[in-house]
């Protein structure tokens, strides 16, 4: 290679470390409205991972509804749980293997339920209240937008001759929420600012900040409760700031600035000084200084990722009419595409590497539309804080999952302690709901609650994190530790099937579900096909683990053992893949969840390349919940259909959840609801799993790479058929660029982000694409499946091209 | 008088029957958006007394949800109450006299409480769907509006270079709703009808039409339902309609017309027949020629009134951003007067001459928003539907009544057993709950439904629309039987109370109320005060209309003399009106019921003037519920205290009521809502009463003359200081315009409709108006209260002027 050639290629390497690789015309990136939000589920959300805010834009007044993810009520429970043990365990399971299911299922309650005395609830603070005092005019060309391109929010009305901006912002790096207040004539600005608290507070008013402070206790879950202290400052460059009773009044300014933060004791001690200080310090930086701090921060993760599915002739419309117009039955690419940025915008305001906890059922944005959110806003690991993180490595979000691994890292301590009360065992356990206490123990009705490997569902995000950043020191030091134990755990569950050579865990339920059995309807039964599903999984990613960090070979074995002799997966009679040991009769087939078919998405055990027959009955399992009366169609169940379809390689029907998701499970903000009556939910409910694993369903249909090959459009639908991507990443650690027309990939680009050898499957069947390393034209044969295969070093690049 | 005079004189009365007396720069009526509805709530209703529909306005698919009002589940039902009787019932009430009230609530409740069982529910019918093939292009200036003037909805917008139109309408005369579709292009429209039904029911398709038709069942309360049978037809200038599947699918069309009708076999045996003649006439009949007997058969009601509360700069933005500006605490005037004409809009469209039945609880505009509508969207008796026809005297819709006192009719037919059996008592009665098949007897559970005297209640509109129109023969022929009947039911419920001259009734409830007696809630009681009230009403009114009559003057006598031994109101130890004849302890201090108030408004046994005392503690019996924890704010005890507080002349706490009830309990539609979680509504859910009382309440505000004189002006909030409203009735038999500036009368007129002598309280203390009788100047001079007496035949008119 000569010189002329390594510069070229440098360069090369250097604009693909700055820029994507394929440039197309974008699509405008912001959710916009011609009116303020009349209510919650119309106005937009803000954060900075930590600090969350909805933004009404209200002309009056102006409600900026605040939360904090570690607002909790509650507090840690050292008897969460009773004392049951091995050998009661043992006594419990042989009414099971006697097939005694009934008994089984009322031992189990009695002696296994959880007992939780202080679990708490998220809880919101209550809302920033600005109000205007304007002169008479009339008001025109209202617009407030938040725009995903720098996650800032704005407003801007014009009334008489006035014209009035706003903008709103958290920053992760100065820690605070802005608003900043203009009108474009001198002096012509008057407002107040006060607090309408949901938590009894005291207020402490200077003259221009308003502190409050108190405990966040709601004592329907117990005692309890973080303590919290808020502050709220204003700067103007002109205008007065006065008090005038619990406002903060000011008078005859041009531009006003607000500072807002809150923070909690949860695992700060000096989070007073630290809120202060933050608010403190941001009134003496430059707003064009934070602004611009911010949005780098920002920009430093969004724009890893741009895609596009064409033009909609909808995209100058406002968001609402848009998300009408799909409800009336149109689509609207365009609207996919921003509803996929949007997932990934939600989660970086949610969910960053500094966050105290990772986000809630509702992200970081309770709603307070009930007076405490259904199912407290807490942690339910039997599908909802999984699907919140479905995005983060696909969407090249990886360093959003900090929190989340925080997290289980804590699970994994408070739970080595219910791992032995439970069940006389070693390594840790967590079940169907958590909270930020450390509650690892069954739920208090055992019917939905004992589910023990719900541990190991959330711990597969560790590996899964290893998969796609191939992080070595990652996986020693944070991810295997976890894993190791909660491999400890399910190994000592295990017990010899009577009759048979296999291992069986349980009694537990399969999540929320039950079946028929002699008469009754029952939860609990030995090793429902979701643990089954899960202990192979935790056994093969460990057994992986351990042979790549060379350690524990051993114990190694012992999982290898295991593993062999766990039951395989079933087929039932219906043809639908059985989601019990045995074949029991459903009792609910209109079920929401199908937990047995993690074994096709999130995980590979079943693949329609690889076991075509149980795809087919996986296909039959969603066929036949879908079809059955009634069927609990909510915003995650819908968009986990997404997943298991474009995992089924059925475009049609996975296009036809991402438009029902948006129809039917999203409202004016396009943040995903539960509706009113399903499952529960009182009202309209947001519930953010929806965003997030809507947006991974959509990108699971552009991009899969579990089966150790990259696939490029495995479930293309024709909406979609001429389009692109950037930056999407990859299992084995690479980014993928892709460019398509007609249905057919044109371009396609892969960057390594570790040294690897990458397989990848041919797109367009019968045509050969040619190749380049580094930009530089080279051949490769394909093998007989059809695939590829090429070594790349870090940030190097392979280029398909096809002509 | 010369003849020029007279001819003078006849012209002024001949432009009065025609045009108000006032002229002003009118305010537009519209409720107009600039985006289809998205839901329900954003929906716009039409409706002809019969048939009603919500139009959504979408674009790519237009919703029109229909609704007609005999549309029930349910039959007449023989057993509907137990046989209780006189003998059983005095055994019941000795326990009360003894003080024994727990167990005669027991006794009552075993005794007494109603057995339906084929109670049935009104029942929507589900939605005509149009779905539109658009060539491609971008949609510009969407906009729909529902014209209060016309009572006509449209809907336009610009799709690419084309421009869409469509009209809405239900026409009263025609009993047919009528949908127009155009473009400004020759055959550029392309659409489908179809439907999307809620009841099971069996479709015919021909070439131009569909047909419906299937029984109203709803198991779940009872058996029964009435036989329905819709019909679609559509037309078109020059399209081809033909029939694919369930869908009418017309091409190329420049003009298309539908027409639908849709009845039940509701007292109309030829209900089919009837149907299809309806709209096979109306294919018949010119577009123009439907829509202008349309309007000029809603505009003689509805131009009745006008008025205005002064400009406000908010009137050219769209209805649901001024309903946000309002919730954001905002006062708009303009909204003020729009959502009071609207109440008369809605009252015509949903109860007329020839209605089959009243107003329900959701009007005749089933949401169908939950399976079955929360109180099975029937006749609640013990406020709801008195408060739907709240409006109709005084804002000149008389007419509007027909339905409901054809309803009454019923229920004093039916009520009849219902007396007989369980209280032993000539006459008839009706309890808290009613449907379309004579239910009179209590409702199940008789801590809400033991309530005879909602029967008395409901009655007492047929002796206000007679104290309103001072019509004798209505008063003669359809009122008087009524209440005589009803007064005799009273009549026999009263017993002496022991230890006294007293004579009261019960046991029975203080409308959804209850008390703490020894240590239990108790509901039942004898003569709770809204009891004495309503007994007092009944025989005080029975009584004057026998002497108007000249009838019965032994009963009048009997009358007299039981009314003499009624208890009086009493004020409590708290200070408020005592809701029970002894002062016990409310359970529920915060209760959404102040049904003794009823002594306040409507009737008028409390005031002010005549009796201060328990004027007073009737405000304090407001002011403690609403300051009470978790006061229950809804829909309909909102308007209900605006009511209230205009009778007790507080012009500021009734405008408060006025805003709050449009900034808490109204939708982007303005329609009222009991909201979520509040009252046992599970979501907010749309009832018809808030949308009347409150502009009733207004109305009270404007005018008063249930004093035997007319009253200007009584409770004008500085928010209304300039205006003008024209065609207000008061008792009495006349129609008044008022035209007034800074809070002080300029102009009114008082237009006898009925020969009589009124009586005219003067304005503006101190300022002396000059006086015109049929336009000529003549004195009067006021008496020491400062009242004047005029007396004018039909059609003569007085007028007062300030200057």
């Amino acid at each position: 290679m000569n010189t002329q050639k390594k510069v070229f290629i440098s360069l090369i390497i250097c604009l693909v470390t700055v820029t994507p690789l394929l440039k197309a015309e974008k699509s405008p990136l912001s959710l916009w409205y011609d009116q303020p939000a009349g209510d919650w589920m119309k106005s937009l959300p803000i954060g900075n991972g930590r600090l969350g805010a909805m933004v009404f834009g209200g002309i009056q007044k102006e409600t900026i509804a605040l939360n904090e993810v570690t607002m909790w009520s509650g507090q840690v429970d050292d008897q969460q749980e009773q004392v049951c043990g091995k050998e009661k365990l043992d006594e419990i399971r042989q009414q099971f293997f006697n097939g005694n299911l009934a008994e089984g299922n009322r031992l189990a309650t009695k002696y296994m339920s959880g007992t939780p005395h202080s679990f708490g609830s998220h809880l919101p603070i209550g809302d920033l209240c600005l109000e205007f005092n304007y002169p008479e005019g009339k008001i025109r060309n209202y617009k407030r937008d938040l725009n995903l391109e720098n996650a800032v929010a704005s407003v801007s009305f014009e009334k008489g001759n006035l014209r009035f901006s706003r903008e709103y912002f958290c920053s992760n790096p100065a820690g605070i929420m802005v608003v900043k207040l203009s009108v474009n004539k001198k002096a012509a600005l008057n407002c107040s600012v006060s607090l309408d608290l949901l938590r009894q507070s005291k207020l402490q008013i200077a003259n221009n900040s308003i502190e409050f402070s108190g405990q966040a206790s709601f004592p329907r879950q117990g005692p309890g409760g973080v303590a919290f202290l808020g502050k709220i400052a204003a700067k103007s460059t002109d205008g007065a700031i006065t008090v005038e009773g619990n406002k903060l009044v000011i008078k005859n300014a041009t531009t006003v600035y607000l500072f807002v933060d809150v923070r909690t004791n949860y695992k700060s001690a000096g989070y007073e000084a630290l809120c202060r200080k933050t608010v403190d310090k941001s009134l003496k930086t430059d707003f064009q200084v934070l602004k611009q701090k911010h949005i780098l921060d920002y920009q430093r993760l969004f724009n890893r990722v741009s895609l596009s599915f064409g033009k909609s002739d909808m995209e100058d419309l406002p968001t609402d009419l848009r998300w009408v117009l799909v409800k009336e039955g149109k689509n609207d690419v365009g609207l996919d595409a921003l509803f996929f940025q949007y997932a990934r915008y939600l989660l970086i305001a949610a969910s960053r590497e500094d966050s105290p906890l990772p986000a809630n059922l509702q992200g970081i944005w309770n709603d307070n539309l009930a007076n405490n959110m259904g199912w407290t806003c807490d942690y339910h690991l039997d599908i909802n804080t999984e699907q919140n993180y479905w995005l983060s490595n696909v969407g090249n979000l990886s360093e959003c999952n900090k929190p989340l691994f925080d997290y289980i890292k804590d699970l994994s301590v408070y739970g080595q302690k219910t791992a032995q009360n439970v069940y006389g065992a070693r390594g840790w356990t967590a079940h169907t709901v958590a909270n930020i206490w450390g509650y690892t123990s069954p739920g208090s009705g055992v019917n939905w609650g004992l589910f023990p490997l719900a541990s190991t569902w959330i711990a597969s995000h560790l590996w899964k994190d290893y998969c796609y950043t191939q992080d070595k020191m990652f996986l020693k030091n944070e991810a295997y530790p976890i894993l190791k134990s909660n491999a400890y755990f399910v190994l000592d569950l295990l017990k010899q099937l009577p009759g048979t050579d296999y291992l069986v865990a349980g009694p537990s339920t399969s999540p929320e579900n039950s079946f028929r059995y002699k008469g009754d309807e029952l939860s609990l039964s030995m090793m429902p096909t979701v643990e089954l599903v899960l202990a192979k999984e935790i056994f093969s990613s460990v057994i992986q683990a351990s042979e790549i960090l060379n350690v524990d070979d051993y114990f190694r074995d012992s999982l290898k053992i295991a593993l062999a002799k766990l039951p395989p997966l079933k087929i039932g009679k219906n043809g639908a893949v059985q989601e019990w040991l045995d074949d029991y009769q459903e009792a609910n087939p209109n079920h929401r969840h199908t937990s047995h078919l993690l074994a096709l998405y999130p995980f590979n055990q079943i693949s329609v390349d690889k076991t075509p027959d149980l795809a087919k009955a996986a296909s039959n399992t969603i066929k036949y919940r879908v079809a059955a009366q009634g069927w609990e169609d909510v915003e995650w169940s819908r968009a986990n259909i997404i997943c298991n379809y474009a995992r089924l390689k059925d475009p049609v029907t996975a296009y036809q959840s991402v438009v029902n998701l948006q129809r039917n499970f999203t409202r004016e903000n396009l943040l995903t609801i539960s509706p009113k009556g399903i499952a529960g939910a009182p009202y309209d409910i947001f519930i953010f799993d929806g965003n997030e694993a809507g947006a991974a369903g959509i990108a699971e249909m552009l991009i899969q790479s579990q089966n150790g090959y990259i696939e490029f459009l495995p479930a293309l639908p024709v909406e979609w058929k001429t389009g692109y991507f950037n930056g999407l990443c990859v299992q084995g650690g690479a980014v993928v660029d892709l460019k398509w027309k007609d249905g057919k990939v044109q371009n396609a680009f892969v960057k390594a982000t570790t040294d690897n050898t990458f397989k990848i499957k041919l797109a367009n069947r019968g045509e050969q694409p040619k190749y380049y390393k580094n930009g530089i034209l080279f051949s490769v044969n394909p093998d007989t499946d059809g695939l590829i295969q090429v070594t790349l070093h870090k940030d190097e690049t392979l280029n398909l091209k096809y002509e």
